[in-house]
């Protein structure tokens, strides 16, 4: 149970490359990461192309304005001749972006903590994890939504054989804010969404269903995929040759398998992120819409529904809640979480404390390399008209 | 709104062939038949192969026992000799036996009313509908859970184009009755359901799914279907090459895609048919589970949910409620509603009413035909290893 | 579990006197004596002041015009005379004619079912249970919601203790129909029952919560109520004397607490009747709104979900379900259930069978006194200004 | 909408008095304060009586250790003679020392923020009241669940008159981790909570239902109460006098009427605050489970859902939302928004601006002191054997 208290030696020096005002994912990395002002705090940023906001932006979250910076190259270049510089980067910009941030700030001798989807392409995630190797830092990945602690209650029991056989992994994450093609055009957060050069092979298969396909992988202790067949639509035509509808039929190693529905036009939808998985004589579900509940049926006995805090799940569950039982945790929960193991496993790291991290679950650089995967596997398969690719 | 008042001249005179003590189904029949009185009276029966079981059943329901029969034939012969025989006769056998009832009895000069899935291929049907349109009969298809009278609801606003263009149609029809395979041996109304011989090409996909597919035709106007592609799975392994699992996409003309899941297998399941309409503004949701509510979900504004028998329905879903508001209807009163569609269309067809016929929305021939369809298409694909199949 | 076949010898010769074509109850009445025509067969009626109406109405049930009467008293006279005249009536009339028409069927030498609330006082009730001694003849009570087969399962649970000791029962029976004062108008089902005349001593605590209250003490093994405290106010002005919204609080005998909220203006509910019962370490709480679950809350443990027609629930309960798993009951089998819970119960009186009679479990003529002891108690604690009275 | 830029010039020097490692509230208060490190930054802290575990977890939260100190006088002190000494102090020690804390930081001129319920008497809330605003400090109390942003939406449609006329305010706050009596002499948090030397009047009453209770004056915009009756249990006999379990009813001016059911002792339960208003034409329901879902129920229409942070709630609303639609918050972001008041309100007072301070919804010093007139009036109730009592 969180409240607060360190469990690192002293917070890790920490600065944001994006993430600025006109970003709706940055303010979840600060209130992850600064939750308890005992894992990170916030040294310096380059929140935004346009330095004017960046600086009155970071002024206003009580930042030290001369470690406001124009641009991520100014920052790790100034950074460096601190003495008390930044330590690990946070990179929140469009996806286009990061490859080269990471590589600078892998370069620079920084832990990387980078958004979702990763990279273009599975060979620059190889090529990042060689380069991190060799510069000893850690590329972590914020699945933001995976720090919520039942989804390792799910691990458990998927682990303990308590759903038997695992035969089926049904997958969604979907909504309808997207039937408005207005969006694309108007919202700054939108608009390199629907570009390709911006945004990659996919718009609605990478920003909504890399999530949900790191959940089931943490869910299922990282089944293996054997192949992938993948329909995709732009029910908004200005949004082809993305997609803003897909559907993913998946086939694991070992006979089971898998769908996922990924849509930013199912209209109306108010229960997002669902994620069932299906035993040979149990199931298990979790929704995002309240992530404070896990259903579990046992088939012939009366369904469960099983409630975060309790003392009946089990210790690494519970090891991550913060509220107490009957107090509603949301999605800062979540964050909050995932910045923590960042923070353990970066000081393990600097520790050189390789069994420790080798034990740890988080989103790391092999979660985020499998996200690309997983998106060019799919974008493959739609584009030859809907076949069984291999994911490889 | 009904309140057992006939709705025909007199009631028809009505016979079963199968349906007896051992059958799931045979009850549900009689329900939906004989719910008033005034639409249907049950005269005579071959209830069973075992005739010392269909006479203790039938006088059990009151019958006259001279009416019982020990099989079909003798029952069309016989009931032909009497001056009130019978004039409709109902067919709850297992699905290999329905070709040859359904025959006999056109070409006895009755009305049919048959289960689903009809028969084992198209060509089967096509044949049928010839034959029955030679003799001036009607062969009516249980697809039980379709009088649910809010299907009529999403109808209309489909039709009314509350919903925008149709983009997505999300059906699923799972439960988890059949993880274990003890009932494969022990149930006599299992047994036949895995044996290929007797059930045709498939388990699930004909004996589950067909009711979710037509349910979903109803609801959205007969949307055709342009291809489909299926993975199919027996996670109990006795039961291949027949699946316990599968899964279906689709392409409709037009630009929609929709998907299916149906399964005995799905562990605990407590939520069985779903079916979800997206529209290009708003989306509808019906679940089985309680037919009584309709979710109405306008992008951008609160979701709604409609209940049963409300004036902001449409007359023709209210026209199909019995009870009042607050008043929860079940699957029964999905029986009857049909039951008394199907009463009106022989009726209509006796009265040589084409016009009325015509306008008449109920599960007729042309739809158990549309079923076989989808299970041979499934079927196929599925057995080609998950290929698009033209769905003709 | 029931398929429709008969439970006694031969169905009973069953009445009506009241529930026409304007009665809202009056189908459901039907719809539970003749479901599977093996218990009662409707042999004649007065269903309506109107004879007009009546004989029309009836027609289109299918009836013998010869046995549809103007009136009860005409009814019972002529069915008298015939060899196979009435044997039970049923009484749907609006309340201040149950007394008259119950004393006049019993000395008719008639069985009777009642609508409940049976009488205005509680001393009506009393004589008439003298009256139907000196008969030998069964009052039965139409408690119509306390057939869903799950209350059974509550009562079961209740009983072998496993909630603990009883500690509060939680009831609520509201909906917002009576909003607007339209209806009190208009309806002339509704009209009666805000005209103290004819409804008696109150409003929705006699028509609305006298069924919770009965399926409480069914669920609860007849916990003995010792005294009740009500607040009650007609928010539609002209219903004052009697109210549209009443708040209970009740003390049991033994030290447990309950309370009852009923309204017909509780604006927009979709969630009616409620009984959650509290023990000292688990809950039980069912709704109307779906009766084919029942939610069993052990504290400490997951909340769990049970379904109609389990393994896992006792025999009594599974013995009235009729549909199998999944497929969904509603209202109407409740009522059906009662109904042959009547026709064995009147059997075994006819047979003399009084070992039975005294170990069946049915809404009888103590269950519809205690219902009127619930009324006037409320009554004349709210008429007191909300004080305690004992429920005596 | 927040995210985390700052509100007011510079964050306000903050200190704790309890809330220490034992503390189950203690963490709420921190997540509050300093989400954003905008608002408030922890200065010193007086964390628990123990003060090596008071030094130890101070430290542990990256605080200065010549800031912890052994007591609140010593802390008040100390701090004074700093030239960035404390400005606000949160209390959240037992409700017995509220008052002594509370006066003790009046007269040292600091702010406050003080957990519920306040005092034990309304007359020492008055007689704070007084020395507040001769210091010109001002008192918030931590109603930490009264954040949640949809409360807000809630007032503001019975402000407009949506609802129509109100009619009844129903309320719930109710779990079973009390039904196990062991917590009440092994953990820290409970102990006191059951000794009426530390606690005060009530167990229940005042430590959940004061919470609900200011959370519905917020809803209904301060609806004036004129009566209650209250009966109360104590179902684990060792809490007597004080109760576990307590019923209470409603009497407001005007004729509305409400209800409250507060309790730890509802074994198993995982809806705990309800808070349902019914009007003339339309109810709200809110449940503290999800507090991202309003349902709106407007008489004769669709029952809708509505959720956060979407474009159809009101500005008020909406100002309160950080995370976005589809991205659920929980009890933290409800701390912080109050906090976020608390830091406005304390501004405006330190800047002199009463008119803004005027029109601030907030939980302040008054609805403190309603609070503990809520308390007062049920167990004066309660004790006089459940009777209707002035609430004044």
């Amino acid at each position: 149970m969180h409240i607060g208290e360190k469990i690192i030696d002293r917070p890790l020096r920490w600065g944001m490359v994006g993430g600025g005002r006109t970003s709706n994912v940055g303010y979840k990395h600060r209130l992850g990461a600064l939750r308890d002002n005992t894992a990170f705090q916030m040294v310096c940023g380059a929140f935004d192309l346009d330095y004017e906001r960046c600086i009155d932006f970071g002024k206003n979250l009580g930042m030290d304005p001369k470690r406001l910076y124009p641009d991520y190259k100014t920052m790790f270049e100034e950074e460096a001749k601190l003495p008390d510089g930044v330590e690990v980067v946070d990179i929140a910009t469009p996806n286009f972006q990061h490859y080269e941030v990471v590589k600078a700030a892998l370069e620079a001798g920084l832990h990387v903590i980078c958004e979702k989807p990763l990279f273009f392409e599975v060979e620059q995630g190889l090529e990042m994890q060689k380069l991190a190797e060799e510069k000893g830092k850690l590329v972590c990945v914020t699945y933001g939504f995976s720090g919520s602690q039942l989804l390792l209650q799910m691990r458990h029991m998927v682990k303990e054989g308590m759903l038997g056989k695992i035969h089926m992994v049904d997958l969604k994450y979907t909504h309808g804010y997207g039937c408005d093609p207005k969006g694309d055009v108007q919202s700054e957060g939108q608009k390199w969404r629907v570009d390709p050069t911006k945004v990659g092979k996919s718009f609605v298969l990478g920003d909504l269903s890399t999530h949900t396909f790191y959940e089931s992988q943490l869910a299922t202790n990282d089944m293996k995929v054997k192949q992938v067949l993948c329909d995709r639509q732009a029910f908004v035509g200005s949004r082809y040759p993305l997609e803003d509808n897909a559907y993913v039929l998946i086939r694991y190693e070992g006979g089971a398998v898998g769908r996922m529905w990924t849509s930013c036009v199912d209209a109306g939808t108010i229960d997002t992120q669902v994620i069932r998985i299906v035993g040979s004589k149990a199931s298990l579900e979790w929704h995002d819409a309240n992530p404070n509940l896990l259903y579990y049926q046992e088939q012939g006995k009366p369904a469960q529904t099983m409630v975060r805090a309790n003392d009946y799940l089990c210790d690494e569950c519970n090891a991550d809640e913060s509220l107490g039982a009957t107090h509603i945790e949301g999605l800062s929960e979540s964050w909050a979480n995932i910045y923590l193991k960042f923070a353990a496993a970066i000081d393990a790291k600097n520790r050189g404390d390789e069994e420790k991290l080798k034990n740890m679950v988080y989103p790391d650089l092999q979660h985020g390399i499998d996200g690309i995967r997983w998106i060019s596997a799919c974008a493959k398969s739609a584009d030859q008209g809907g076949v069984w690719v291999d994911f490889a």
